[in-house]
């Protein structure tokens, strides 16, 4: 199929980039370097080295014979967008192009309205574009769990039937997202659902816990093919962040009492989600939600893995509670939905004990680039 | 009180800061005279002449003695907010600074950019300003009762209790609008719900009804101090259409079969209800919501009271169905509570024979400046 990447620079864009090119697909990314610029401005660089778009996937091709096609620019200019979907003509556009840090997004007034510019604006602009150049096109688009918060009653797949006062009605599931950065996801769900009913767009809105991984199939053989691998508070995902704690040798960071509960995914997992989104599309008019996790998990019972799975490589990990920098809950019910993944076919990779060594054994690699100081939380939400 | 009007040359902003200014309040306008210039590049141009906000402020304070202060600007720039706001130091902020027409955002691209952009930035930089400026200052925002839509369920007064599978959450009533515009006030609300929780903001968000009405207290002496009185497809709202049609000698235009119901309001009420906002703000950490509607009303009815009124004032009123630009339902359950204002002291005028042919006395003394083909649909939702 013809695919559009947009945000293929980016921690998911790249590894999606290459496996969908590896599998068949025609792809063409496109990336502004944003989430680079930002990662240097707030001293979050990767703790590997990561070539440009442009080298990676010359890299890429040289070592597969896969050609991934780049394109760079800034897809909040919509002349841009247009003109590469009237081009390209894609089956489908994987819309991956937001800022994707929830700290840098609380950070103060400059970096809360580029997230929010950034965000909502490339959202508003995909959809205008398929709306004008080619409305068939399928758009999958990375939405989060974090959209829905942590509510007090059962999470459904993106839908809840309301029953109230003797009459019923179907409405998205409440959303109500801890940070500005997943409430701009919030936003993007209520336009695409707006112009989905109004015009018939065809959409699906992925609903993504947390991901962590380093490598998948195409990248396992060269490092210069990982993902940003951030560790850092700002751009570093838990998991990541815990792992490049236990082989510096310093505790496991935890915010406060740990109960923190949210339904993690393995990068793999999300490559297999986005290709089977593409193969059974959504409906013209239809906004289909998937809750794209693997499993739930608490910090805690992260935690708890990460020290298990250190003391297979020889690692004495050690877990420390610092004061929680975010407003969140620290005890919560938190009971998801998530099977329409697995109705497509996926068979989630989960978060083992030999998962999360083979992971560490990776990072070990790069001891030496470890700056611990980046990892301890820089930002806070008061 | 000091309060700040954002939208003050609107056809609510302007009557607001008179009858403010009038009950003693320190008002300072701010616009930018978007909405006129829309209305000029549409040829939407009002019935009656409007002289600029600064000239009508002092046509206003020569009248009455009065002062309402007018500064000329654009919120969507934030230093220009912020320093308005760290000036003036508000305890209330009035925010009308919206692109106020549904039309208008289902034209096309460049006309729905323009209204996503505008709506979003300038609420997003009026958090912020208050944020960082003045945080004790209540934010009074206009909504719409568009926001929810038509469910087939009772519309609660911005909340509702989910009891799902055993489990009890109360959230935001789930909101779906029909139209871009309708949508961008859903988003503020998502954005201005979540700063509330965070930061503890104060913030009213009134879900209005369709307005209606010409004159209020300030205004019945002058015609120039009217406020901007539009009767096209674009700019003009349904009640005041009819009486347009009705003067003007054609059949009032009902789209399909006119079934479509709303919640109404006369624009007396509107300025009350500000005030009365403002005495009894919102508490520290609550966005408080009221739905702001007098009474609900069908197309068809508002159509039979129009017929009524020209019957009393010697006018033959013909009633033609079109066929409907938009995108709606034409019969449909509505039942919205409305009853917190009520419960702050709300004495609601109701759309009367009465009230309907004393606005038709107005608009006939400039019936040499209708121009009916403004009032057919220009603009389709398809």
């Amino acid at each position: 199929m013809r695919v559009l990447i947009f945000g293929g620079d980016g921690y998911l864009g790249w590894p999606t980039a290459m496996a969908l090119a590896a599998r068949g697909h025609e792809v063409l990314t496109v990336d502004n370097y944003l989430r680079r610029t930002l990662a240097l401005q707030t001293n979050s660089e990767p703790l590997m080295p990561t070539p440009t778009l442009e080298a990676r996937a010359a890299i890429f091709q040289a070592a597969s014979g896969f050609l991934v096609e780049v394109a760079i620019g800034d897809l909040q200019d919509y002349g841009f967008m247009s003109r590469l979907v009237e081009t390209h003509a894609p089956e489908a556009i994987v819309h991956y192009a937001e800022q994707p840090s929830a700290p840098y997004s609380m950070r103060g007034y400059p970096e809360a309205a580029l997230t929010f510019q950034n965000n909502l604006t490339v959202t508003f602009n995909c959809i205008w574009a398929v709306l004008e150049q080619h409305k068939k096109c399928h758009i999958i688009k990375l939405g989060t769990m974090g959209e829905y918060g942590t509510p007090n009653i059962d999470i459904e797949e993106g839908y809840i039937e309301i029953n109230h006062k003797g009459r019923t009605e179907r409405f998205l599931f409440p959303r109500q997202a801890g940070t500005l950065y997943h409430t701009t996801k919030v936003l993007d769900t209520d336009l695409l659902w707006f112009y989905v009913r109004l015009y018939n767009l065809r959409v699906t809105d992925l609903m993504q816990g947390p991901v962590y991984g380093i490598i998948t199939d195409e990248s396992a053989a060269d490092s210069r093919l990982y993902p940003h691998f951030n560790y850092d508070d700002i751009f570093g995902t838990l998991v990541n962040r815990f792992l490049v704690q236990a082989v510096a040798g310093v505790p496991l960071t935890v915010y406060g009492r740990g109960g923190q509960t949210r339904g993690y995914i393995n990068i793999r997992d999300t490559i297999n989600c986005i290709e089977m989104a593409m193969f059974e599309p959504a409906q013209p008019g239809q906004l289909r939600v998937f809750n794209q996790i693997a499993e739930t998990l608490s910090v805690n019972e992260i935690a708890e893995k990460v020290v298990s799975a250190g003391k297979d490589l020889g690692y004495e990990v050690q877990v420390r509670s610092i004061p929680n920098p975010r407003k969140e809950k620290e005890e919560h019910y938190y009971n998801p939905t998530h099977t329409g993944l697995r109705s497509l076919g996926l068979e989630p990779n989960l978060m083992t004990r030999e998962v999360l060594a083979e992971m560490m054994e990776r990072v070990a690699h790069y001891k030496g680039r470890i700056d611990t100081a980046k990892v301890l939380p820089r930002v806070k939400w008061t």
